[in-house]
């Protein structure tokens, strides 16, 4: 279903070219001061425009229809809708016909009996994750206020195509979309001044919960947490934490969390994303018109590194994990 | 909380030396056949005994106390019970003093106020996936009631400590013990036979699922379906999947997964799981009793490398998450 | 929260007074043909306009934004707004110095640190129930797709301030608008067509889950099923359904359900609507701005009986219940 | 499913014949006192043996095997287990050839393609009332653990067989028994000492989940608060609670409730119980076996009015619903 989070619930809606999306959140506390504006530099983030993501850019102002009275949240579900306007809707018959590799365009029209709205991947977009980015700014600000303002959460892309010298992304993302392919990347994750306990062993555990939500970003391949996969190449006396003063553990290799629990240490994971599906690149495909192998080139304008605009989603992931976390334990 | 799943829904309880340890599974359908014996394979993967793994064993038999009458599920939850016999509670005193590096013994004392059980862990022992395997066999029951026998679920361990060439884990195992240290690995499962379009876009995908699951296990650092982490480092046109005949695609570097839901190919992921964290080799930590830094050397019998016995639990987590969503698409 | 139902998910939002109030729908099974008109009927039904319903009135059009394409349910969340248009915010200032009688005007600002948004009684407005009246409405046309038909759910009122002869409802209605006072009334609902077997024993029972979403209506003081009440004071002889043949009950004193579960028989159940609290009789209440007892006289125009159009709202509940009921079972 | 509760779950298992039924209580706060024979009381109080109900007796022995550690709740999962021993399990071959009017028999038998567990009711059975009454009484310890001792909750059999005057019961047990017949009764349930505020407007009102809780309960009819359908017939001005002075209502025709949150008043509703359905006399059923019609006397020893041992229950699901309720709000 479309929803997450037990006390601090976000449920989001709507289709790419669909008339509006959005995002209802139940269980904001009352007392937030929260104005349009407070949403603008998150949903900036997010925004398309910069070298490597696509120049189609959308307004992507944000409507707050219910939960805010005269600029404080109520306490009552708190809903936040977006316009679709900048939409072209015409290539979708093409891609019934030939699905796009990458896409889910033939597994929902499998799963949904062919009712699925197909325009722009109807609600399978990426275009769903904006209310996600309003719902983590939310989110961020009801943490702010539980913990005082010591609670910070910052992503940011750590390797793109494998580069990790950001000197040479430009460069990269240049030559790449000359091809007309795509690039993926790696999202790094820091999550600080977290309390000590929060999360609860096994299915509530805080890996359990961030992964969940991360994975539920449009083109995550991988989460790992602290010294994750190299973890599994090291020893026991490489891997494990000694504790410090006051059980403060001296490196980090856990990611902040033992025993599902945080352990006051930051927390950090690391998302790997996939290059972006949509390229100009030829690729073959089935033909479902007349059932031979047939080719495609996605036609518009996409992403060559869709990643670069993904830190932001995960920071509101991360952030919406811990404010649920902080009403239920 | 201690219960996951939506209509399959499994809840687990007990402590590593408690009296008893145990599931109750809710939504099992009526009428499959379940014996107490149909849960020996599987329990019996788990177990301890083979080399790297510590010699202290459990009879671990199950009682079926509800939900099945003649032999048959009944319909109503199912409880099965497992006791704790071969306890040796004696170091626990030790670790409240000494909080052993990797473990919960501190942040668990810290979110319990202290009266958390320490003995074993307690409720963060990694006996507590004995209950999970057991709620494993029944779904790997139902999933094959519902598809027919056509459906499987495979998991191995395919890197111990970095290295891939099993034959040399023997060897691998013996030095490491005797250096008192431990091992990590990456265990990799494959479930085949699924239909297409189980899971959901969003905050249901299977990634989604499978790694909430996946992550509940202890010592779990990471995981990746498909190309994993390797896709990040690839072009849109390395890893898009072509679509082949009937719409399958050619590779399978999504994991069997587009979209969030399966796309008919193998389900695919790896999981990277730590070194055991009790070793023998003498570790730094601090000490509660005096407040100044001290060391430790975990005393008692451990896995040199406890992922040896992970893969049942990861396909018992598979199968748990399959067999709900087939109750839910 | 503000969320009800295990697969089929109803989500409502909104202030009696703010921008817009809605709901959003997951779990609609793609492939229901769903257009504005066919909520028109149900939304009509719950209007004012009648004699003993207030005389402000709303258009109440609703505007389908997401989960709809070509006019048909594609499986995505389905996402309905209503605009609030004639509303006098003006009064909202006097509750919340003298709280009215019957009303949340005091426990709302309690409980959410007076930024509860006090007008028209905000979240906590009948007004809310349209959106469920529209959920209802999907809720009917899913039930009908799975059960061919032969599903019908029909509430009514059946008592009115203890009057059951619908004939002298209306001199009944002039009478106590003339005195500035209300009534209350019994709303009877009976479901036929449904399979036998729906809902669980225990905390999924019919009743069970029935009485949670019809006590979320404003206003219900009672929910009985069968011979209720009466039930209490018959012998077991009397009360006991005899069954006939091919297991039918001959008579209904269950109402339908044996055992938490449908058992072919026409679901039956009465519920007790208290009359309106907003009269023009003078009240005695407490006048927070100086500490000392007050009297208040509510202004404006109000139902003098609101359970006249309460019946669709019953329907609505009920039809969500079963709706959720078939998906899960 | 056969669970209750957001933060505070309770997940029930077993069958009336089975070997063991139990409950798992999740969400249980660290640092409780809890002992076998806290449990004891109430158990007591759910017993048959007196004037009017059955003379066979179990011990009710509860077994807390997880979650309380030196006599103190840990914060993991609370499992209370209990044996079935007086079973006589030799009438139900009768009862699949002729289900018993007012039983759930025949649609447990549709329900689960006959492979429930007949057997006293299998899990259809009161006797899992049992491990609510011990879940209450943790219920209970909770609530006093926050509240600072002055919560209490107090049901009783305030009518039985319409008869109000308790001194004529007797008399009328006997009447009843010596005509092989039941009596029905209800149960009027009060709790006092809760804070204002506790519940939420619509789905998670106090009146919903309350009468969710209490519909689970097997035989009850009817839930109503306050002045309950009586209100249904008042005007206004005679049901509105005048508020006095603090805004304490002076009434409490509400049952301590309004907008669906408590309003700092006594809490109070009454459950209507139908007559037990197992009697003596004759009654009419089907005969599956020959599919005619047939009669049944029901043999066995059962409860004459079962609503007798009915009181400690719905103060357990009260205690139930409240010890959520304080951990969400």
């Amino acid at each position: 279903m479309n929803s997450f989070g037990r006390l601090f619930k976000v449920s989001i809606f709507g289709e790419s070219h669909g008339l509006q999306i959005g995002v209802v959140i139940d269980g904001v506390p009352a007392g937030i001061a929260l104005a349009q504006d407070d949403l603008a530099a998150d949903i900036c983030r997010r925004k398309s425009g910069a070298p490597g993501t696509t120049p189609r850019i959308e307004a992507d102002f944000p409507h707050i229809v219910s939960g805010v009275f005269n600029g404080i949240t109520t306490g009552a579900p708190l809903t936040i809708l977006f316009d679709n306007e900048n939409t072209h809707s015409s290539d979708y018959e093409l891609f019934a016909k030939l699905p796009r590799p990458g896409h889910a365009d033939y597994v929902a029209s499998v799963k949904f009996g062919g009712h699925n709205d197909p325009r722009g991947g109807g609600h399978f977009s990426g275009r769903i994750t904006l209310p996600i980015v309003a719902a983590g700014v939310v989110a961020k600000k009801i943490i702010a206020t539980k913990l005082g303002g010591q609670f910070s959460v910052s992503a940011g892309l750590v390797e793109m195509g494998g580069e990790t010298d950001m000197l040479k992304w430009d460069e990269l993302l240049k030559t790449t979309s000359k091809e007309g392919d795509s690039l993926g990347g790696v999202v790094e994750c820091k999550a600080d001044g977290l309390p000590i306990g929060l999360g609860e062993p096994f299915f509530d555990s805080v890996e359990s919960l961030i992964s969940h939500a991360v994975f539920s970003i449009p083109g995550v391949r991988g989460v790992e947490f602290g010294d994750g996969f190299c973890a599994a190449r090291m020893k026991g006396s490489e891997h494990n934490d000694p504790i410090g003063p006051h059980c403060v553990p001296l490196k980090n290799g856990s990611g902040g969390i033992n025993g599902g629990l945080t352990n006051g240490n930051q927390v950090a994971f690391r998302v790997a994303f996939k290059p972006t599906s949509s390229i100009r690149k030829e690729q073959t495909t089935f033909d479902l018109s007349d059932g031979k192998m047939g080719s495609l080139t996605v036609p518009g304008r996409h992403d060559v590194c869709f990643a670069l605009r993904t830190p932001v989603i995960v920071e509101a992931m991360t952030a919406i994990v811990f404010a649920d976390l902080l009403k239920t334990n």
